[in-house]
């Protein structure tokens, strides 16, 4: 595992949730904040999880085919209505709904991200892969300043990780061949899926994102090109 | 003719080949170094005229359903191939041609580009509405600084402007509705074709895009909602 696997590589492709930015703090903070304004008395940081939690089921649907295509905005529109309706809290008008979905478009980066993206700017092209939708991952760039030059991914690629489309088409799209293109994520899964159809892979562990008692992705698995500290060790490795 | 016609206004499209680059006189200068390179003697600024002439009939293909979806930079080619062999240049290296055609990745923009867009930036959404393929807008905007928040345009939208989709898909995956769009272009008949879509409309003139003998888009037209001298003083007046 050493920085020479990622020599000849153009692009930089970047998961989002829970590598570049904090779900889980920024939603129970914005949940938070409804709660006071709506008048609903709940604990926001299990609601975060809760509804972190119908993530992946809600994309297996389309991954399945047992839906057409649907953005993530409104496949987490619909997590949330029914979340809601669980603890009782139905009948809020739609703006308010929409108020609290849109918190994804509203986290905010870990603290190193901005500055190691903009020194990694300098040699690379930096892309989004996340299965967020465009307009999620533009609103949440303004919001935090992330310099990408392009956002790919899901909506881009009709295809939501680990679907091996996802990746593909995401390359594609940038005229690269998939080993001109890297993969940051705390994700192992993701960047394994990635690896099979021949990205590069670069681990940055996150190890709070699901909060204290995160179990999960801690460390980099085998099969990993490399493994960061954050952002910025990756920048420095990479001399940028 | 004023500027309150862009209140509420969230998102800036450019169109890009002749609004924000100057691609006459870079693909003149990028032939005649391949010319010298190739030992080919042309007149280059006429082929470069010429290459760009084939380039709406190139789409119409698209457009017609005549042929399949497919990315500008391979239209280009098979234009740049076929115009190379009426002068009787044949049997060139495919990494040659693929040298020459991605000239258009590395278009230099028009002088104030760069400064206009950083300011505007700073309060608008920043997105390509171009007939051009998303590695074409990435490269291009690696190589002169653009600082797009967004690449949308013919390859998210799968069509090609004037088709009213290119415009109406790029608003859509911006999550916005089109009178929440503007399109800032040279070309009175793209900003035609997006108002009546219902996007906003800024004229900028380029009257030297076609040449010191350009006869066409010297001025604007009625029915476009704001023209301004250059990008600068579009954020003067949308006080960016």
């Amino acid at each position: 595992m050493n920085v020479a696997a990622l020599d000849g590589v153009k692009a930089l492709t970047f998961d989002v949730f829970g590598t570049v930015v904090d779900w889980r703090s920024c939603i129970a903070r914005e949940g938070a904040a409804f709660g006071r304004a709506q008048g609903i008395d709940l604990d926001w940081t299990a609601f975060a999880d809760a509804w972190r939690g119908q993530y992946q089921p809600s994309m297996e649907q389309v991954r399945s085919g047992a839906r057409p295509w649907a953005r993530l905005d409104d496949l987490q529109r619909e997590s949330l209505v029914g979340l809601l309706a669980r603890h009782g809290v139905t009948g809020l008008p739609a703006e308010a709904i929409e108020q609290l979905n849109t918190a994804w478009h509203r986290l905010d980066p870990w603290p190193e991200v901005v500055a190691g993206l903009t020194r990694l700017k300098r040699r690379y092209i930096l892309g989004t892969m996340s299965n967020g939708n465009i307009a999620l991952m533009v609103n949440m760039a303004k919001h935090g300043g992330l310099p990408w030059d392009v956002i790919l991914g899901a909506e881009i690629a009709q295809a939501y990780k680990p679907q091996p489309e996802c990746y593909l088409r995401g390359a594609e799209a940038l005229g690269l061949k998939p080993g001109e293109c890297a993969l940051v994520a705390a994700h192992n899964g993701d960047l394994h899926a990635a690896a099979k159809v021949g990205f590069k892979t670069v681990f940055v562990p996150r190890v709070t994102e699901h909060g204290p008692g995160q179990t999960k992705d801690l460390a980099v698995e085998p099969g990993i090109d490399l493994a960061v500290r954050d952002f910025q060790h990756l920048a420095d490795l990479l001399e940028c």
